[in-house]
């Protein structure tokens, strides 16, 4: 099935031969939606790996957000960036209140796809010009948004812009994130001409926001294999991020005896299959993406290997004894290598239920009343921080492979289409009546 | 027990009190000695892991060939600098043939110690002053060698400087020698000013060289639990690195299910594992020192792991054996994953018998008359290579921790000076009777 990036290979046209061939689908999506979609396509783009490289406050980024006031600008939508870099685009008064917001994040992980988060901008800009060819007339404003650092690719913490904004995030401790280079927060946003003095809770602005709509492209196969192209959040399961520093002593790999060894390796690959099979037991995630190696010569015995776990659960409570168990095969199986373990949580997310009555009509009007699919997701979204604040509710489309935060993620055009549309009618639904 | 680095650390004096407590040991290192460690102690050193990042052609290698063309200079002896950037410091004429060489190299492995390479080189100047000092009248070329790029940090291939030299690694694999940023051997050269067109087999300059003897801490705890400070070598064990190259599927860490993923960090994990576990059956070694994943997100499932093996054994046989069987682990577990693994052997040296002519000679010089201990080694040196065309003899000093490729790895100055001096009775005995 081609998709929406069919604009960025120049083979357009084919998609409109797609018409309305599946029950809420409105077929080829509009053009304005392709051309958005088009001039993201090739931004922050790596060509070796084909998957998106645009983390936060990046020239990549940099491009982004310059997209995105080019979009508010050429629809006559006041701009606005707030004190944490997220960006505004507001049809009618901001001030007047109860105004319906929607948008998600143009940021990425390392080699991401091209869906997660600039599905949700995109298909927001193009559903407010679905709404002016309906004539719609809103009684609340509208606003399309797109939060920053939402991956937390770069500094390691998910959901940055949201969460200061939302005051869930002590700015402290927002000022103290570094990345890999040892880049402050506040240094990348200087460099990006943003003033990092500035950060911190807006309550103000979020107390102007009715209700929050996040479209995201599914991360799983549920309305895939249900033949929804669209559907609707129940919850977000509670998820966090564990360090996990195993230390041993650094050590030439061909003249150590094995008995003499502390390799810290051997500690880090059985905690690496421990998390799978707790998790497996739990019905839990748990997954190590990513690790560093100190000295990480070929030849050398590792000093230091930091691993991180990311692991989720249906509940807390499952997933605090997921990680307990996980910690624990560590510590026996380190102090058997001579090693030290140290974990550190550096994220926490507690489980989002989505306000249910907001829930129930996003439902109803994303299915023009044959209530489209409710299902929950391990995934965490600005929607999930922002839920704490204001009602919030989030739609998803179709992923044929399941595939997310890689290269493969997909969705097919006209799904995407029906998107927009469901995306349109709900905004209608909760502005113009 | 303090060491030679005491002079960096600005402690001098203490030692001269500690003469000629071990036998064979003849007290402080001399004056010389301690001038030069003193000089190379802080090139290239990390200021946060205390470690050396002395890495072939970068600025911190180009400060210590400056050092070595210094202390060449200083002495009187002609300096030159070979086709594959070598460099020979020679007392006597080079063209008359027979030479006895000393000698080892500067670079290190990330965050190495201190001793690693530069011990045999400030040795082999030290013992050069000790032999004028002594009024030796040498009858042959005497020269002082600091080969290139021995650990392999860089390009991944170790002993560039030699292997080139002897012939033994082909020009064009050299010219396409990259490393992690991409920089090829060739353009490294050119911007450290060396002229990469030249390099290739020296056969001419080797043809100059009698008996090559290289001075090298010892990288185990052999001299240390038998009481000695100085050694010899019998033979190298083979040696290889391998890299296995686990492919998956990159996908998000929070939504897909467990069953829907193909993991490779799963199947890297298994392969650590076996990999100390069929070492272990084989009374050989094998590590898992560096590893690489992609796309290396907290919160996605790494489509690449690519692990680096270094393994080892005392015949080539059991070091076959045990790669195979690490191999078949990883395949087998690989199938269960989804994972497909690719092994690409990157280097491999065959067992090294040093000649046992000029290894008896070296023993019974260095021991003056009761020789010293002669040990096998795990570790590559450019005498392994070098074998293959010229006699070549390895001394080993006394390392009490055993420590190496590590700020911790160590010898105690007693023992420098031990080794300074069996060195100077070595070339004295080869050079001048």
């Amino acid at each position: 099935m081609s998709g929406p990036q069919r604009g960025a290979t120049g083979q357009q046209g084919e998609g409109a031969d797609r018409h309305g061939t599946t029950p809420g689908s409105p077929g080829a999506a509009p053009d304005s939606f392709r051309t958005m979609w088009r001039d993201l396509a090739g931004i922050g783009r790596h060509p070796s790996s084909g998957g998106y490289r645009r983390f936060a406050w990046t020239a990549a980024d940099t491009d982004c957000r310059a997209w995105f006031e080019e979009q508010a600008r050429a629809r006559g939508l006041a701009y606005e960036v707030d004190r944490n870099g997220n960006q505004w685009a507001w049809l009618g008064d901001p001030a007047a209140g109860d105004a319906v917001v929607t948008g998600s994040h143009l940021d990425s992980v390392p080699d991401g796809g091209a869906f997660d988060g600039p599905l949700g901008v995109v298909s927001a800009f193009a559903a407010v010009d679905e709404l002016r060819a309906r004539g719609a007339d809103p009684n609340k404003p509208l606003a399309v948004v797109n939060f920053g650092d939402e991956e937390g690719a770069r500094f390691g913490l998910a959901c940055v812009g949201s969460r200061l904004t939302a005051g869930q995030l002590d700015v402290e401790r927002a000022r103290e994130l570094r990345d890999a280079d040892g880049v402050s927060l506040p240094q990348a946003m200087e460099r990006a001409g943003r003033d990092p003095e500035a950060i911190g809770p807006d309550p103000e602005r979020l107390a102007r926001v009715g209700a929050f709509v996040e479209l995201h492209v599914e991360q799983g196969r549920a309305l895939d294999l249900g033949g929804h192209p669209v559907g609707a959040a129940s919850a977000i399961w509670p998820h966090g991020r564990w360090r996990f520093d195993f230390r041993g002593e650094a050590n030439h790999a061909g003249t150590t005896r094995l008995e003499d060894r502390r390799d810290p390796m051997l500690t880090y690959a059985t905690t690496v299959l421990a998390a799978r099979k707790k998790a497996r037991l739990a019905g839990a995630l748990a997954t190590f993406g990513k690790v560093a190696v100190e000295p990480g010569g070929v030849n050398a015995i590792a000093s230091l290997v930091r691993g991180w776990l990311d692991s989720r659960a249906a509940d807390e409570q499952t997933l605090a004894e997921v990680v307990t168990a996980i910690e624990q095969t560590a510590r026996e199986r380190g102090q058997r290598d001579g090693v030290t373990v140290d974990v550190v949580r550096e994220s926490f997310t507690p489980v989002v239920e989505f306000a249910h009555e907001l829930r129930d009509t996003v439902a109803a009007l994303a299915g023009r009343g044959r209530p489209v699919p409710v299902l929950p997701t391990g995934a965490g979204h600005d929607a999930g921080i922002l839920s704490a604040r204001v009602p919030t509710a989030m739609l998803f489309v179709r992923n044929p492979t399941g595939v997310s935060h890689a290269p493969a993620e997909h969705a097919a055009e006209d799904d995407c289409a029906a998107g927009v549309t469901a995306l349109a009618d709900v905004l209608e639904g909760l502005a113009c009546r």
